[in-house]
């Protein structure tokens, strides 16, 4: 695919260094950059544009099946934690604890006040399903309050060690959904729709083409009896889980007393459920469809998905160049993509229009359209689409259309971009699925030291539990793969358990993950 | 103006206790409650669907003016705080401090892993001028970066001894804006245009009125050169000050090292401002436009615009009356009241029709329409408009409207109930501004025990600073007053400083606040 009369507008690509070129999207496409504060990153407007389309068009879904958002306490007493052993052991690790409420000045410094101890030490939420808790239980009374469908968006920090932008970072910002039922059927069915809802938003929205299924017993969230996930792979063919979903069954109820008088007058204990996608998914679309030039953002997120940038030069003709460029913007705001108001930026910042055409490339808007005075005198404008960006010869493959006629195609060019990601990601998915791996030899030689992007590998299992689960891990874990999840709705396959040679009752992905 | 026919939809009136009567609204509007977490509440969907409007709204305006969102972190070191020295001074003795980023079983139980010391402290950001300076100081260059226009929503922590919902929480939510500029003129249009946005805000969408300008020397934001302020009246004839929009001058750019290269050459300071508002605003909201029935929620602000109550009875005509509300819904849908589609939820939870619209009175809905069998066979609607909930006789003010009627009228209604809901309230903020007080035994008189919703006071004075300003706000405050701002483009009094019997330069307002 590489083309050597092409200069590409990252000075490194996806094959040279994949972890390199994502930090180098993240940096050039100006998205986000260290804050100077351990783990934590400042998320620019690029980049935070990205999110809040994200958040608009999720937050839309969510509330279309009936969740209400909420706010909860960003701190959660210590003590909350203790009740719930199992969900605990899972997050002990790694949280941010305060335990003073005050400084004061010292010696020209400043210092903790000894004196400002709190009583209770206070955790930074690294997720809200204690805290929840406790409200659900005062809400919840009688079966006619359920189900209790709630979301929050908000921030959660969990102390991390090696930290990557938007991928993994010590706060991060997602949405979290919690939800109380009357039984194990009600909360199992709100489970499975949150996924499908993740399912269907990575893959209309994001164009990130996504595997649904249950995660195995031992990567389930701390407490949940079942945890469902969606998995999207990366170009160094690595797994990202991308959003999770939990049955919780009662343990949540139980340690918070979640119960409510069921129809014959009965106490009985809540099933509750949580879900959430966080940042994380920007730095996925990053992975899925960034390429050797920057990012190419789906333009359903696109922050803005047409840029217009008119070649100025300081003199006479500027003004009539800006009305000219100001007619096409509002002819392109009176159209609608995917159902809303097409997004148009009018850039008219100093700067050379080279350089902002590459800033723009860099940042991956769908569609970039220059009109310098020949195009105007034309009654034309150059468009070039993030998607189709260079021709076989090395030069950017620009096409001059008649102003109108752009206006009048724009919304479908928009669209066509979209299905062009999904499926460019979808087929790279799909070719990078090994199904024939027979043993564990053969595992070990695909995913030998110097295998470029191995991929993922299906296979047939005997779902082993306990200490066989355990074993099927640690072997894995040698060739530093792990079970990512097993597909919803598939068939029993007709195969062995590639581990344990015993009948094989389902289907499996394991792959190298972030 | 108080009806001994009317029985009110709360139990206790503004008159009989102002305090007591806020958390019932609060409690009985269902909007937030206390959430076991010292100072932090958990904000119901109500509550929050409020704040997402206020937000929407808001946020849109922001970005008309040419403001970017970013997002910054959570965790501020504590050396960024050293480094400004006077604006440490004003908030140091309030914030969450984190010192431990790990807890460890012990005992059966948790505690805080003392192996797990942060080699420095971090402090929950109480505001983020300190850790946005660092990034500002990176970001501008030239005088081409100039002006830099950025804004964030996020969560503050200021440790509060007394709190009280919405009005003072430790942890709150607000929009915080910071620029830097080029000179003093660029960044002084700057504050000024964002306090106008504030207070078209308050007026146009709280239906809040507001005086806008500037607070004197003692109450400015630690480290600013000029502290302006939107404030408010409540009922109780108190005041909120709603917003506050800062010129910080050069002093956080000297700090955090924020300078430009200016077109002569010369490394240069940047001018720097910020303003922001809150979650407070909706306890400005609730003191303003709430009455002895719960909240009125201004129609722009409302999550539900027109709530629609079938009478359903369990039985066979239900689907009937459903199709009819059905049809109800869509129709008013389609209207568009302040630019935007009419907010509309048909209701048809389980529960008595009375009872669900009181819970609505309660909660504020601008407009709750009822449909029974008899209304449906009419082609009719039974229309409650919540400024208009009563009559003379005592009975709830419900008039009858054909249906189509209605659904053209709506929104011309929900128009006419955010205009009535300003008028009100600025006209009892007028009423409760006392122009002719002369002197400070007069204002002792005044202000004196006993004496029911005093309100503001308008003096004029000569603007001392230093001591002697200190010494008329010591006097003030033996008076519980306060001096709340001085009103922008007001002519110079004629007339003798109230305090000092000098020349008066400019008027201003004392009041008790909140």
């Amino acid at each position: 695919m590489s083309n050597s009369k092409i200069r590409h507008a990252l000075d490194i690509t996806r094959e040279a260094d994949f972890a390199a070129w994502y930090q180098a999207v993240v940096t050039q496409a100006d998205m986000a950059e260290e804050s100077g504060v351990r783990g934590c990153m400042v998320i620019k407007p690029w980049g935070w544009g990205i999110w809040e389309r994200i958040q608009r068009v999720l937050d839309d879904e969510i509330k279309a099946t009936g969740h209400e958002n909420c706010y909860f306490p960003l701190f959660i007493p210590l003590s909350y934690f203790a009740k719930e052993a199992e969900h605990v052991e899972g997050f002990a690790k790694e949280m941010a604890v305060v335990t003073h409420h005050r400084l004061k000045a010292e010696d020209g410094g400043l210092v903790v006040d000894p004196e400002a101890k709190l009583e209770e030490p206070l955790v930074v939420r690294p997720t809200s399903e204690t805290v929840i808790g406790q409200a659900m239980s005062r809400w919840v009374q009688s079966w006619r309050d359920l189900p209790l469908l709630m979301n929050q968006w908000a921030n959660v920090v969990r102390w991390e060690m090696r930290t990557r932008m938007f991928l993994r970072t010590s706060e991060f910002l997602w949405q979290e959904g919690h939800t109380a039922h009357a039984d194990r059927d009600d909360a199992m069915v709100e489970t499975l729709k949150m996924l499908e809802v993740y399912r269907a938003f990575a893959e209309d929205v994001l164009a990130m083409p996504v595997i649904a299924g249950e995660k195995p017993e031992n990567e389930r969230f701390p407490g949940a009896v079942a945890t469902y996930s969606i998995e999207a792979m990366m170009q160094d063919g690595k797994a990202l889980q991308a959003g999770t979903s939990h049955y919780l069954g009662t343990g949540f109820a139980e340690a918070a007393d979640i119960r409510y008088q069921d129809q014959e007058g009965q106490q009985t204990l809540c099933h509750t459920t949580s879900w959430g996608v966080s940042t994380r998914l920007i730095g996925g679309v990053i992975m899925t469809h960034g390429d050797d030039d920057g990012l190419r953002v789906p333009p359903r997120i696109a922050p803005h998905q047409i840029v217009i940038l008119p070649m100025l030069r300081g003199a006479d003709g500027d003004a009539e160049i800006l009305d000219y460029c100001e007619k096409l913007r509002i002819g392109l705001l009176e159209q609608n993509a995917f159902r809303e108001p097409v997004r148009v930026l009018l850039d008219s910042k100093p700067g050379k229009v080279a350089q902002k055409r590459w800033d723009w490339v860099r940042k991956g808007a769908p569609i970039i359209v220059e009109v310098g005075p020949r195009d105007m005198e034309n009654g034309k404008v150059a468009v070039l689409r993030r998607d189709h960006l260079w021709r076989e010869d090395g030069k950017t493959d620009f096409e001059f259309q008649v102003r109108d006629d752009f206006v009048f195609c724009a919304a479908g060019v928009l669209e066509d971009i979209q299905t062009n990601l999904f499926e460019q990601a979808k087929k790279r998915r799909d070719d990078n699925i090994r199904r024939d791996i027979k043993d564990f030899d053969g595992l070990a030689a695909h995913f030998a030291d110097g295998v470029a992007k191995p991929g993922w590998v299906e296979l047939a299992w005997s779902r082993p539990t306990g200490a066989a689960l355990d074993a099927v891990v640690e072997k894995l874990k040698t060739l530093k793969l792990t079970i990512r999840n097993t597909p919803m709705q598939e068939d029993k396959p007709e195969a062995d358990c590639f581990f344990t040679g015993d009948d094989a009752v389902e289907t499996i992905y394991v792959a190298r993950a972030y």
